[in-house]
This record gives structure tokens, C-alpha cells and sequence, in this order.
């Protein structure tokens, strides 16, 4: 036994753990203490900043609701929702990545037919989605089913605006016959702020980043005998493409999006899904 | 510009930050970042862990009201709170040493003459505490403000009991006289658990741990031209002396406490705190 001291904290407070703590329980707050001791004593935290981060986090809990997660909102603008994302779902070269899910996504939206319209509110750009779900080695995935979910023309899912959208606006499941194929019509999405007006708002503003989000489709896709994945496509000529306040971009997931001479639908789509093993 | 990978991902994250940001926000919040992910990378934290560790967080914030802390709990139960004490207040050998502050100092309690007792509600086995404020070189120091609180003998500051306890009880200020010394009539402090029916308490259980601190007097003495001294001294026989719930213990801060012949006074406790120029 010793008593605390700058030098030996972590060891003086990891060894308090009692003998029937689960190992996985002990690992991960073993390293949680190292990690969060190393930080302050890299830093040298002053008192004032500490009750500075007492005060940050008390504000970031209390502003949490059942519409809003202020501290998954925090994790994402650190990376760290990306981080654990990508620990979890290292994938081989060729399958479609995942990113973030996100807080938007509804259980059991309509399954719908293929080349259904999934905009209900009439408005933005009407788009043409399709493509085919396949594995890596290029076979079509039949029954797969591609969940998807994206923003409306003025920037807000439908769960966001309750009683202004139709239920299920920009929402829909479809599931790939046997040629793998999906296909379905929406709107080409448009970029938005995460919410601002709280503390991790505060906190971006005060290191200089804009709170956006590029435009991007969500998308869920699950088979049989593959692994889940959860991603999105972003529009490659969105202005916040380099600097999404998430960090869900990535290379592979830029989709086409080509200009149609079409009447009613503006815009093509065409993205494939690859899908890794479970 | 790169996107989200997991390897580059501290780097990427710390590249967005603005021009303008202050250097110190820009050095903490790198470390912050730089840690943090350190962490989850360290032990490959998983989906359900991460959902875990936010829902914990929400609720530490939401638990947190006027009268209780829990994120303060959460720094003390970890070490951090002892950890950023000690950076920030690095003494010379022979200074008094400091230790936490904790949540249950009331600013301007009353000044009382030297001798007096604190204890207001006849609980507790009398004790009386004296000793001298000096300097490094044994001086004494006139003029400094010596102020005291404890719990009562049922474990319990003052302010966790309005109405049951006197206001004031086991609190009060003393100011030294040309001869740097300080007495007063207090109790021997009895050892009480932090508040564990929140979340932290229920880390704690999963931790193995209990949440008692050993029995303790809070000094914080101030004099013109010396470091502010944040202290408790320590009664050395105590059950939880080594198992401190928030690491508090320091071996320079165990007092004596001996038994006296007294009628109305059981205990004595001499103690002389050395103050460090500022």
C-alpha cells in the first residue's frame, strides 16, 4: 500500500481495485486512468482549466434529453465516434466501408419496392439511388436488405421536425431480389450544422470549426452471413466535403452524383455495396 | 488535407482546428485528443463499451443538480483531482502538504476567538486542536486565517443537514497571534462515505471499492506572502486511513490524536502547518 503521490498516481489508483473485478472491467479503467493521468500531467492542468472541464461535461449531461445527445455529439466532433467505428469494423480491401450511424436512424421504416420515391415532402432535387449489393468477389447478395435515411431539402431528417415532414419523408428499406439490385428515388441531399447551440457548439466555435456536416445518403445494409454495414455516400462536390465537423468522410465513399436530362428526376446516383464475410 | 483513418486519426482530428485559437486551447484540447484516442486504441474498445461509457457520462451530468457534483466525485474517485492538486501545488521538503478540497467549504464562516468550539451540536468526543502556523524556517506567522470544517460525529457536514444540524456546526475561522499560534475545540472526526447512489457509486461497486474517506479536519490557512495551504489532517488509527476513497491520504498529514485525562475534552490533536512563500 502507498499513499498518492504526482509520481506513482496511476499504480496508487489502479491498485485499489478490488479482486473480483471482471478483467475486461479492469482493463479498461486501468487504461482509462493512465491515459486520462498522462493528459493532465503532459498539460500541466491548472485548477482553473480543471473546473473549467468539471463545469463542460456537468453542462454537456444536463443538456442531454431524448431528443438530444450532447455526449455523442462531443465524441463525434472529436473523431472518437469514427475511431471506435474503425477499430470495430476493419475491413478488407474492396468492401465498402463504414462510418459513423449516426442519431437519425429509425427501426422499421416502410419497406418499399424498387424505384419507389422515399421523398414525400416534394422537395429538393429529385435523384435516381442504384446500384447492387455483392461480396468481394463480385457475386450479387439476393434478400440483402439497404436501409436508407437521408436529410430533407431545407437540412432536417423528419425525426427532427415532427408534424412539419410526413412520417417516414426520406425513409425506406428495399430488399435486393437476385441480381443483387437496389434502386429507389429520393432528393440529392444537402449539407447541415450538427446542433450548435450547446456546449460542444461552444466548444467548436472556440477552436475555430463550423459545426457542418456534407451532404451525404445513409445507408444500412445487413444480409445473411454478412457483416453489417453502416455507411454513407457523400456528394463529391459538397463545400464541406474536407471538413465534415464528424470526420465521416472517407475516399471511397464518394459517390457519383451525375446530372440527368430527365423531367422529374435531376440526378443518377450509382453506387455498389460490397459486403465483407460476417 | 487527409480524411478519417484509424491510424492517422489523432492527426486528423487536430488538423482542424482554426488560426485563431488560443495556443493553450489548441496544446489541451491536442493532448486531450492525443489521449483519448490512445485510449480506446490501447484496449480496443468496442461498440457496446462506447454506448456504455456515453450512457454513464449522461448520467453523471444529470445527477449533477446545486447540491451535488458528480463529476467532481468522478475526478476524486479516479485520482484526478489529487492529481491536478499536486501538479499545481509542488511544495519544498518541510512545506505542509496539500490535498483535496472537496465539495463542503462555506466561504466566511464565522471568526472565532482562540480556544472556542466549533462543535454546535454537543455530538462526538470533545477534541482539541492546536499547533502553530510558521514558515520554512520555523517562524511563526502572525495574522493568518486558520478556517476549519469537519463532518459531526454521525458523518455529516453541516450543509448536508440544514435544519437538523446548527448553522456553523464544526466550522469556523481562527487568526493567529504574534506567535503564529492557533487551538481550538472541535470533534475527533469521524469517517463517512462519499454519496454512492449515483453513478460513481455504482462504478465503485464494479470496481470493487467502497466509498469511505477516513476520518479527517479540512484546514485551509492563508496568510499574506505564503501559497494558499488546502489540507486535512488525518486520525491515524483510522479503518479506511489507507484505502482513502478519493487518495487524499498523505503520510505527512497523519496527526496525532492522543487520549487526555480531561473531563470535557477526550482528545487531543496537535498539529503546526508550515506555509511556503508565494
Amino acid at each position: 500500500m502507498q499513499y498518492f503521490s504526482e509520481d506513482l498516481s496511476v499504480e496508487t489508483v489502479n491498485a485499489r481495485m478490488g479482486a473480483n473485478v471482471t478483467p475486461r472491467m479492469a482493463e479498461v479503467m486501468s487504461a482509462l486512468v493512465k491515459h486520462l493521468h498522462a493528459f493532465a500531467k503532459e498539460i500541466h492542468l491548472t485548477q482553473a482549466e480543471w473546473e473549467t472541464g468539471i463545469e463542460f461535461l456537468t453542462k454537456t449531461g444536463q443538456i442531454c434529453s431524448g431528443e438530444r445527445q450532447e455526449f455523442i455529439l462531443l465524441s463525434d466532433v472529436l473523431g472518437f465516434s469514427m475511431l471506435v467505428d474503425a477499430i470495430n469494423n476493419r475491413r478488407p480491401a474492396g468492401a465498402t466501408e463504414n462510418t459513423v450511424f449516426g442519431p437519425f436512424h429509425v427501426e422499421d421504416a416502410p419497406i418499399r419496392a424498387k424505384g419507389d420515391n422515399i421523398s414525400l415532402d416534394g422537395k429538393g432535387d429529385p435523384c435516381l439511388f442504384e446500384g447492387k449489393v455483392i461480396d468481394l468477389h463480385g457475386n450479387p447478395v439476393a434478400g440483402a436488405c439497404v436501409d436508407v435515411w437521408s436529410d430533407n431539402a431545407d437540412g432536417f431528417y423528419d425525426v427532427q421536425q415532427p408534424g412539419i415532414q410526413p412520417k417516414w419523408n426520406n425513409r425506406g428499406r428495399f430488399i435486393t431480389g437476385a441480381d443483387g439490385a437496389y434502386a429507389f428515388r429520393g432528393i440529392k441531399p444537402t449539407s447541415y450544422p450538427i446542433p450548435d447551440d450547446g456546449p460542444v457548439g461552444k466548444m467548436l466555435a472556440q477552436l475555430g470549426r463550423h459545426p457542418y456536416r456534407p451532404a451525404h445518403m445513409h445507408f444500412l445494409v445487413t444480409a445473411p452471413g454478412f457483416q453489417r454495414l453502416v455507411t454513407h455516400t457523400f456528394v463529391g462536390d459538397d463545400f464541406y466535403l474536407e471538413s465534415d465537423a464528424v470526420f465521416g468522410v472517407k475516399q471511397t465513399l464518394i459517390a457519383p452524383f451525375e446530372r440527368l436530362d430527365g423531367a422529374d428526376t435531376l440526378w443518377r446516383s450509382p453506387f455498389d455495396f460490397v459486403l465483407t464475410p460476417a
